[in-house]
C-alpha cells in the first residue's frame, strides 16, 4: 500500500496520542512478574486465555506465514478479534544454542483494530512460555484429576519452571519429580523452584520421574521423532501434557501412546494434526478441542482412571491473550518504555515536515 | 510453536551479540535524512531497488495476510531473499485524519535468516514514503523522456515532496507544478522544496499543472473509483506515475486512460490486478513488470511518442530494499536506540534465570 493521504480532510492541531507505542522490553517482562508473582501472573493468564478460548468461534484465526530454510524457520502469526489485533515474530534455529544464541526468539504487537494503531510492541520469548504453561494448566484443569498432586517433567530446560508453577498456581501440584539428559538443567530447575517453596526430586531416568506422578509434562526439544514416552510408562488416571512436540517430524511421543490414551484434546485441530503428536496418527483418529471442553460440549476426563493427553503446540490466541494481559498490567507504568514507532505529524497529510527536526 | 530448547548442547558463557535490537524510530529516520540529504538517500535508495529487483527471481514473494473489518485494514507483508527476511505491519484506516490520526502508519523489522534474530526495528511511515518515491524514480529512469523537466503532481500531500524530490535526485526533474483540491496542501509542499530549490508552480486546475509536463505523478487519496486523469489529458511522450490507485475500489485514472497508453508497467503482475489501476482492465490485458524492463527482456519506452504507464501499488521487496539501506546507514551509529527485544540468557536453556533481576 502506497502512504499517500492525499485527500482533503481536517488538519489536526496537535499529534494523536498514540505516537509513542510502549515498548515492554525483556527486562520489562521480568520485572512485571517479580512485581505481580510469577504465579499470580499465571494464574491471571489462564482466567485470560480461558475468556480468549471462550470467543473461540468469533477469533480470525489466519493461517500463520512461514518463510523455511535449511536450518530454521521464520513465522509471523497474526490473531484478532475484531478489536484488537496481534502478532508474533517467531523463529526456530535449532542450531542456535550451539552459537550461544536462543533456539527460538519472539517479538509482536498488540493492536487497536479501530486506528490500526500499535497499542504495545513486547518481547515475546518470556511471553510465550508464560503463556505456553497457562494453555497446560488450563488444559490440566480440565483433564487431570482433582487429587493430582505429583508432577513428573520430563526435560528440564527452559519450559520446565513456568510449567512446574504454572501447574502448581493452577492446580495445586506441589511435588515435582524431574528428568532431563543434562543433569545441570534440573539442577538449575531445583535452583528456580526450591526458594518458592516447590520441591524438585531429581530422577535418574524417565521410569524413576514417573513414580507416583498424576500429571506428566513431556518438554524435550530435539527435532527429531522420538518416544520419551512409551506405552507402558502408562498408568490409569494419568493426564499427558506434550509441549515439545510441535512441528512437522518433531514428536515426543510413542505411536502406541496416542492410540493407548482414552482422549485427546487439542487447541485447534488442523493445526495439530500438521504439528503436534498426532502427526503420527491417521487424520481421521478423533481429537477434541479445548473450546469444546471449556463449553461443556465435549469432557476432557471421563473417569479417574482414564488415561489423557493434552497435545500442546502453540496457537496464536494465547499469544493474543499473553498480550492482552501484559498491556492491561503494564499499560501506563514505568515497566513499559515510549518508543517513537508511529509517524504522526501535527497535520496527518504532512509527512515531510516530520523531516524538520526537534 | 512452544518455547522448549530442552536437549542438551552447549552452554554459552555469555548472551548473543544480538540481546539488544536497535531501533530507527521515528527521530531516527528524520536524523539519518538531514544527516545524509534526502535526494541522497533516495538515490541510493533507487540503486538498492534495483539491486533486489535485480535478484527478483529469486525473491520469497509471499502473499500479504490482510486482516479486515469494516473500517479499515491491518496488513502484515513479509518478503525473504533466502539472507534477510524482513515485514511490515502497516494499516489503512481512511477515518484516521478526522481523528487526528494518520491514514497509514507502518513500522517492521529486518531479520538475519540464518540465526532468525532482528536486526532492525524500524518506523516505516517514513521509510514507506521514501521507497515510494524511490519506487517511481527508478521506473520513470526507465519509462520517461530523457529530456523531461516538467513534473506535474495531481495530489500535494504526505508523499508529494518525497516524490518530487527523488524525481529530481534520479531524473533531474526540476520544474513542479502541483495541484491540490486544498490549496493549503500546495503551499505546505512549496514550503518543503523551495529551500531545496525546487521551484512550486501552485496550479489551479488539473489541467494547468499538466501543462508542458513531461511526468505525471498522481497521488490521490479518495477511497474511491476517481477520474484525475482523463484521456483528453494525455500528450505524446508522456509518462505517468500513477501512486494513489493502490486497493480494492481505489483508482484515480479513468480507464480510457489505461486503454490510451502505450505501455503498462507494474512491480508484481498479480498483485497490481487486484489493487492498482489495471483492476478496471480485463485481466488478459497486456502488461510489463518492472524486473522484466530492468533485466531487458521488456522496454520501457519504445519511442519518443509512446505514452507510457508506472501503475504502482507498493510492493514488499520495496520494503526489504529500504530496510537494507537503513540497516547499512544508520548501524552502530547513535541514530538507532538499542532495545532488550531479544531474551538472550546466558544459558540459552535457562530462560527463567531472566527473572533473577538486574
Amino acid at each position: 500500500m502506497s502512504s499517500t493521504p492525499d485527500a482533503p480532510g481536517p488538519r489536526a492541531a496537535s499529534p494523536g496520542p498514540s505516537t509513542r507505542v510502549p515498548l515492554l522490553d525483556v527486562p520489562g517482562v521480568a520485572a512485571w512478574l517479580r512485581r505481580d508473582g510469577v504465579e499470580t501472573v499465571l494464574a491471571r493468564l489462564v482466567t485470560a486465555l480461558e475468556e480468549d478460548w471462550s470467543r473461540w468461534d468469533r477469533v480470525e484465526k489466519s493461517p500463520r506465514i512461514a518463510s523455511h530454510t535449511a536450518i530454521g524457520v521464520i513465522e509471523l502469526m497474526p490473531v484478532s478479534d475484531g478489536e484488537h489485533f496481534a502478532f508474533k515474530y517467531v523463529n526456530g534455529h535449532p542450531g542456535n544454542p550451539a552459537r550461544g544464541l536462543q533456539t527460538v526468539t519472539a517479538f509482536g504487537a498488540y493492536a487497536d483494530v479501530a486506528t490500526g494503531y500499535p497499542l504495545l510492541l513486547a518481547e515475546m520469548t518470556l511471553l510465550t512460555a508464560l503463556r505456553t504453561a497457562a494453555m497446560s494448566a488450563l488444559a490440566a484443569r480440565e483433564m487431570a484429576r482433582p487429587c493430582a498432586r505429583v508432577h513428573a517433567m520430563i526435560g528440564a530446560g527452559s519450559q520446565a519452571a513456568f510449567q512446574a508453577l504454572a501447574l502448581r498456581a493452577v492446580l495445586g501440584l506441589d511435588q515435582v519429580r524431574a528428568f532431563d539428559l543434562d543433569p545441570a538443567a534440573v539442577e538449575a530447575l531445583r535452583g528456580h523452584l526450591a526458594p518458592r517453596g516447590l520441591s524438585v526430586h531429581a530422577a535418574g531416568s524417565v521410569e524413576e520421574a514417573l513414580e507416583d506422578a498424576d500429571v506428566v509434562t513431556t518438554c524435550t526439544a530435539a527435532k527429531a521423532r522420538q518416544a520419551v514416552l512409551r506405552p507402558e510408562h502408562l498408568r490409569p488416571g494419568l493426564h499427558l501434557n506434550a509441549i515439545g512436540g510441535d512441528c512437522p517430524g518433531k514428536t515426543e511421543l510413542d505411536p502406541g501412546v496416542l492410540t493407548a490414551v482414552d482422549r485427546i484434546v487439542v487447541e485447534y485441530a488442523p493445526q495439530t494434526r500438521i504439528e503436534g503428536e498426532i502427526q503420527q496418527l491417521p487424520a481421521e483418529h478423533p481429537v477434541t478441542e479445548l473450546a469444546e471442553v471449556l463449553e461443556g460440549r465435549a469432557t476432557g476426563r471421563g473417569g479417574p482412571e482414564e488415561v489423557t493427553l493434552f497435545d500442546s503446540v502453540g496457537f496464536a490466541l494465547a499469544d493474543f491473550s499473553v498480550l492482552r494481559l501484559a498491556h492491561a498490567a503494564t499499560a501506563g507504568t514505568d515497566l513499559v518504555t515510549p518508543v517513537q514507532l508511529v509517524a504522526d505529524p501535527p497535520d496527518p497529510r504532512d509527512l515531510f515536515a516530520l523531516l524538520q527536526g526537534p
